[in-house]
């Protein structure tokens, strides 16, 4: 079964897609609101880098938890199939039979499947988290290996449309050369996270760069609107 | 095999987590980083409300770009699939086995598992597209409904934190009010996320609490930083 290593390497291309793919949007999202409210490029750049502190932390610290998580609901339910095994064996053994009448098999292959797949209790074990409840072991570090990749891929990202912000002190002189970087690297990211995913690469990008370029209009509107109001 | 549906009805609940989980934190982070630089709440809300409105739309068209990808994904390695089976039937016919023989079945097992399973062409190809690849088939409305639901959950976790500033004039007073509500709301967020993935619900709740509240530290104690610079 080639597809699970396959999961495994990109692990870490997937937490890189979640933590730059709302690195990019948000604070970019944020200081295009913000440029069409305020004039000073000051209050962007600290309303900018408490996002990208905030942000990064959220969803680095989030997915530190969901790692956490997953590696829990499995032990909790090794343990279970464990005790399973041990205590109810002919339930745990008709759940096995289930899954090979299901595939369509006659009554003595299944019969023959079920006795060699009890014969040994780690196997048997095995089989039942991966065929009944669908689950791999995940790998102990991580969690923090997630929090680490999460978190930095939101910096770098968030980082991209702040930069102008740093050099320009007019905010829509700023505004005007975040967009144009922020949409360029929205595209790069969305056509190699596509070719990765393996769908159309160019559409890919684009729909991600529509993603950004859609927050960030919500968010220069709503912003238009309260300082108007 | 159960474990599916549960999946697919828990579809929802994972959204709305999803959405709440960075929807309650990221404004309330923001809010309290601004609070500990600026004195005025006028600014805080308006970068408040610039943060929720993009944050609803990068996570909703976000979430809308996953199920999209999702289902492209499902639908390109469908007909892949029907192609090899059509055009390459004997490599297929080997997968089925290989993945019986990895089982430990008997040769004998193992070939009467395979006719059994290759007579019919759907069957055969579902068999593949689960046992092969993984894959279930996915909701087709499930996109629109991931989108609805992640960024209605972002709009109601991010108003919680911010509602303070809208009444009370002076940030620090606003932001203590901030702080015990949502760390309150965080607490029972993550305590009812924890009951549901089926992990302790007092930790659960604690660790969600302290995400919020290191997320909010660090804004705080950067946007300090750069008001002080």
């Amino acid at each position: 079964m080639h597809h699970e290593e396959h999961l495994k390497s990109s692990d870490m291309l997937r937490d890189i897609v979640i933590g730059m793919s709302d690195g990019l949007t948000v604070p970019f999202a944020l200081a295009a609101g913000l440029s069409g409210a305020v004039d000073s490029t000051a209050v962007i750049v600290l309303a900018g880098m408490a996002e990208i502190a905030a942000g990064s932390i959220a969803m680095g610290l989030g997915g530190f938890l969901a790692g956490k998580t997953e590696q829990d609901h499995y032990n909790s339910e090794l343990k279970k199939e464990y005790w399973e095994v041990d205590n109810l064996p002919e339930k745990e053994r008709d759940e096995v039979r289930d899954f090979f009448q299901t595939l369509g098999l006659s009554k003595e292959v299944q019969d023959k499947a079920v006795d060699v797949l009890t014969k040994d209790k780690d196997c048997w074990v095995e089989f039942m988290m991966k065929h009944e409840l669908g689950l791999d072991k995940p790998d102990p570090k991580r969690a923090r290996k997630s929090a680490f990749n999460i978190g930095s891929s939101y910096i770098v990202g968030g980082l991209v449309p702040l930069s102008p912000y740093f050099f320009i002190h007019d905010a829509v002189e700023a505004l005007k050369i975040s967009v144009v970087i922020t949409l360029i690297c929205l595209f790069i990211f969305g056509f190699f996270k596509s070719k990765i995913t393996g769908v159309n690469a160019w559409t890919g990008g684009l729909k991600v760069m529509m993603i950004g370029a859609a927050a960030a209009g919500a968010a220069f509107g709503i912003a238009r609107l309260i300082e108007a109001g």
